[in-house]
This record gives structure tokens, C-alpha cells and sequence, in this order.
């Protein structure tokens, strides 16, 4: 942090240098050009059936009131000139560490009660990853999934593999036991109830719904570097080690500065097909489409057309945000480039 | 199969029909109307430092005879009406049956002396992809990753779960011996010896060199349907679970229709981060690309200014055939839609 602090005042004190002799605002200091860097920064708590009808007056301000608080401090690392990347993972583990969402404390269970956490990272600058799958004992699968990237020379982990990685680079490890909530454990004991009943299939609308909950975020920090994490708990009642798309680089995450970056949330397996976090930044590295564009067309065209439901937040060099789904609602926060705060949980002004 | 073959006779009974009176060739039977699909394969053994110097000649017979059988197997699936998807299925569990390449049989070992195999599959016309990461007794991974694309409703399984879907479907399970090669085993030790050194890095080109070897089929078939898939055994002396880009859909492994069929090789962080075989299908779909100019800029412009090598082998919907690599050489082989077989090794023609 210091280094980048650093940086940027050198580097406005060449600009100042070099071009003080003719620029107008030449009389402005390097301090007031810092500030004109744009940086803004998004955060989404999963998509999925969420209607204003079936969550309360008190849900909804729980809801709101964790997601301003993680999104108020990402952007205050922002506001200090730390990087998107720092942000990233300060947001999430904010939204890991609470109950309500489906990632850290708040993950839902497997069909054997147990608890496997998913996370990624990737930042814009470097296109640098890191992700981690189906650990159990990691408080914040998202610190462990920057560790990756940082710490080792791979980009993905896996289950006691990444455990083991978690001890080496001393990651918080917690008792499984700390994943424990009551509600995640009534929504395995209903999944499992309709799972033994005939009338239900896999893709019955209730089980499809219990896929849904992951949390995200995507930043720009004020050197123009553009970053992204995904955090989950994955599906209600998964078997067999499944993955989705939240671990995994292209699918649930990716960023890069000469495009944008993306965190999904929604049916994890149409998102590993469709490739859908990388889509969006190809579709606007190839096309030349904005990020609102490449995300509308992806989300509300490519993604419905193979039969997958969910959204994304994503980020571009300039700070633009863009908040897209095609669910009824998504849990979403975003403090923009001229920081206006945004707090949003149903399906309105997309 | 039997299906496969009653559509295309229907098909083609219908169109002699319905064209029979102004077509000019609508003496041909329908026999001679399939035949004029084109169908073909190619298949790959790993990307690497492979120069004739270093293979000696009975080596190379030994590489070029398993490649042959395999290629040919593929072909006579694909000759005989068979789906893409069954051609690159046999074609991949000869190549694992192998000790030669780094996948199923001849898998590394793990920095633990396991051996944790990988493998995804993709189809084109449905999008459908199945892939199971680090299952330690499954002869075939291949058979396992497309059981998971056609029996569960996910895309990724991995490490226990997934070896508990493979008793589940009943998959060909095997001892973890089974695997042990004493060439592979040699390796291990001299990565590990390296490792001990304090003269040499994880970077140094030996340590390099042992990331490589994956096998990988990609093929046309009659109907008009394009299939990738990939296997291996991963990084020699790998740690912590790590998974590479072979399980991976979108970068070691994509399929689609409307573009291509990839199967990739090389240095498997570097093909997640560039979402190497999703990249090549989407400069394809966005950028109207033929399949192999987009596979030279992803190989040869896109993956080396990363820092990544590696290679690939794709087909499209018309039967053209991409062999692209950056390394010195990769085992590959092929027969395109004039029925001509080629089989090569080093870098020559690409």
C-alpha cells in the first residue's frame, strides 16, 4: 500500500513537472490530479427468487445494512489509495463473516451436513488469479484464494490440498463447527425432505432456488487497476464434490484492465459452459462493446438461451458499473466514481 | 449409435424426396450423400521440449504406434456413423491406457508419490461438459468426466465426491497402483532432488518440463457435431491439490458448434488465466476468425506475452484442423476429411 501511495505521488510529481509549462490546471496539485483519478467499487450477495413480498421490513434492513458496510469499506481503501485488489478481499470477507449470505459463516450445507467453501480472485493489472475448492476449515476462503495467487505458483487449489496450503501461509483456520448456522441447516433438512419425495425432481423450482446465494465483488482503485473475487458455499445438498463457477477463472470470476472485471452469482454449471465471466470481456475486447452492453447480451440473451439463470457486477477502467440479471432480484451495493451510494435487492433499475 | 445412423438414413431418404426432381447429383443414393459429410479427428499427447535429438528412434516408433491406434479408432468410430463425443472418448482412454503420455496409466506423481488424474469432455451441439479433478482410481477419467456430463446434473466434480460418483455410475475402478511407472516415478525423485537444491527454482526449465504431457481428441463427426476432450495427470512433484487447466471448461477444454473444438496443452496456469480454449471459439465468434488464425494470435501472440507455452489442437464444424503450439514440439496426429492420416512430433508444419 505504502509502495503504491508512493508511486502515484511520484508519479504526479513528474506530470507536474513535465507538464506544468503549458497544461491550464497546471496550478492544481499532484494531491487534487490524485483525486481526479476515478475509483468506484460494486458488491453483489447472490441473485435469485428475491421479491420484496417474502422478505421482511427486518430481513431487508439486515440485508442492507451488512451490504453498506462492506461496500462503505471497500471504498474507503479506495478513497486511501489502496488497491482494487485489497478492496476485493476486504468486502468479501465482510460478507463471509455474516450469516446471511451463502459464503464463509452463512454457507449452505452438502447432503453429508458438511460445509465446502469455494472463492476466487484475479486482478486486472497482472491478470494474476488465485481460487480454491471445497475447503472446510478456512474462515475466509477468499483471503486463502489471494494466498494462490500470491503465495504459491499455482492458480487453483483443491479440498485438504488447500487446507494444508492454508496452514503453510498461516490463512485464520476455523473448527468446521463455525459454519454452523440454523438456517442453512433447515434449508438441507427441506431440500432432503423433497429430494426422498416422488413428486420432485432436481430441477423442481424450490431445489433450483437453494443453488442460488454467493457473494462478490469488483472494484477500480485509483492507478486504473481494475480487480474481482467470488466467495460461496456453493449449492444446497451438493454431492460428489461438485465445483461451480465461483472457483474458477472465466466462469464465476475474471478481470482485466483492457476490459473489465466480473464477479457472477447464479446457476454455477451454466456459468462453467457458458464461460460467462470471460464472455462478457471478450465480447467486449472483440466486439467493442461497453461493459452494460457485452453484460446485457450475455445475461439476458446467451445464458437464458442455454436454459442457466443468475447475474453479474462487473467494472471497467473508467469506473463504469454494471449490475445485470436475469432473476427477479439480486442482493447489490455499489459507491460509484462520484461516490453515490446504491443499496439494491429486487429487480429494479438494472 | 443404432439412432445416430436411423436419423441420417431418414435424413437423407427425406431429402432425396423432397429434391429428387430438379436436383442435378439426385442420382446419388443416400449412401453417397453421407459419405459426403465431412467428418474427421485429431488427436494430441502433450506440448513440450521435444526435439528428435533427445527421442531416440524406437522411442519415437513406440510414441507414433499408440498415437496411430488411437487417431485410426477415433476415426473408424466417426467412419461408421458414431458421435464425435464417442470418437474422442475412445481415442483419449487408448492415450490413457498408455504409459507414454501423462494421463491415466501414465500419470505423474503427485509430491506426495499419488497420482491424481484430471479429465473434462465437451460436446458441440449441446454445450453439455462434464470434468472430474484429482481422482486417484479411475482407469479412465475420460469415461468418468463424460458420465458427469451425462449422468449428474453438474459439470465438475472432484478428489472423494467424485470417486464416489464413479462407483455410483460404475465406472472401471482400479487399484492406485495401477499407475505406477517406474519412468514417472524417476521423474518425481529428480524433481524432487532439484527441489532440494538450492541452485534451482520452480521456474528452472527442467522443473519446467515436467508440467507438460497431457492427451487431448477433438472431432467432426457426420451429423455435423464437433467434441474436445482432455486428460492428464498434471504437474509432475505437484502439491496442495492443485488442479490445472485440463478439468477446466474454457481452458483446457470447449466445445461448440457455432465455432470450435479445442483441446489444450501446456503450462496450466497459464491456460486458466487466458481461458486459452474459450478464447480461440470466442475470436471465432467475435472477432470472424477462421479457426486458425484465432488459435496462432491465442498461441502464438496471446499465451507467450503472458509468459505461458503450451499448445492446442481444434477442429471446426467444416473439418479444418488446427495443430498450434509454441513449444519446440507436441505429439499429435490427425486424419482431416480427405481420409489423410498425419502423425508428428516435433515442430515441423505446423
Amino acid at each position: 500500500m505504502k509502495k503504491s501511495i508512493l508511486f502515484i505521488c511520484i508519479s504526479f510529481l513528474m506530470y507536474a513537472c513535465t507538464e506544468g509549462n503549458n497544461a491550464s490546471d497546471a496550478t492544481e496539485s499532484p494531491q487534487i490530479q490524485a483525486e481526479k483519478q476515478p475509483f468506484a467499487i460494486a458488491i453483489h450477495g447472490g441473485a435469485g427468487t428475491i421479491y420484496k413480498e417474502n422478505i421482511s421490513d427486518s430481513m431487508e434492513l439486515a440485508y442492507k445494512t451488512v451490504l453498506e458496510q462492506s461496500v462503505r469499506k471497500g471504498y474507503k481503501i479506495l478513497e486511501d489509495g489502496g488497491t482494487s485488489l485489497d478492496a476485493v478481499e476486504a468486502c468479501i470477507r465482510i460478507l463471509e463473516d455474516s450469516p446471511l449470505f451463502n459464503a464463509g459463516k452463512g454457507a449452505v450445507f452438502t447432503s453429508n451436513g458438511t460445509n465446502e467453501l469455494d472463492a476466487s480472485i484475479m486482478e486486472g493489472k497482472t491478470k494474476n488469479a488465485g481460487g480454491v475448492a471445497g475447503v472446510t476449515t478456512v474462515k475466509n476462503p477468499i483471503t486463502l484464494a489471494r494466498a494462490v495467487m500470491e503465495q504459491s505458483e499455482h492458480v487453483m487449489l483443491a479440498r485438504e490440498g488447500a487446507e494444508d496450503f492454508a496452514k503453510h501461509v498461516g490463512v485464520t483456520l476455523v473448527d468446521p463447527e463455525h459454519f454452523y448456522t440454523e438456517s442453512r441447516m433447515k434449508a438441507l433438512e427441506r431440500a432432503q425432505q423433497r429430494e426422498n419425495s416422488l413428486e420432485t425432481s432436481f430441477y423442481d423450482p424450490y431445489a433450483k432456488e437453494d443453488k442460488f446465494g454467493t457473494v462478490g465483488c469488483v472494484a477500480l482503485d485509483k492507478e486504473g487497476n481494475i480487480a474481482a473475487g467470488t466467495s460461496t458455499g456453493g449449492m444446497n445438498n451438493k454431492r460428489w464434490g461438485r465445483i461451480g463457477d465461483s472457483p474458477i477463472i472465466g466462469a464465476g470470476t475474471y478481470a482485466n484492465n483492457n476490459t473489465c472485471a466480473i464477479s457472477a452469482t447464479g446457476w454455477g454449471e451454466y456459468f462453467i459452459r457458458g464461460v460467462i465471466a470471460y464472455d462478457i470481456a471478450a465480447m467486449m475486447e472483440y466486439s467493442n462493446l461497453s461493459l452494460h452492453s457485452a453484460a446485457q447480451r450475455v445475461i439476458h440473451k446467451k445464458l437464458p438461451e442455454m436454459g442457466g439463470d443468475g447475474g453479474i457486477i462487473g467494472i471497467d477502467q473508467k469506473g463504469n458499473i454494471a449490475m445485470v440479471f436475469n432473476t427477479p432480484g439480486m442482493f447489490r451495493a455499489s459507491i460509484d466514481t462520484t461516490g453515490t451510494l446504491s443499496i439494491k435487492l429486487y429487480g429494479e433499475d438494472q
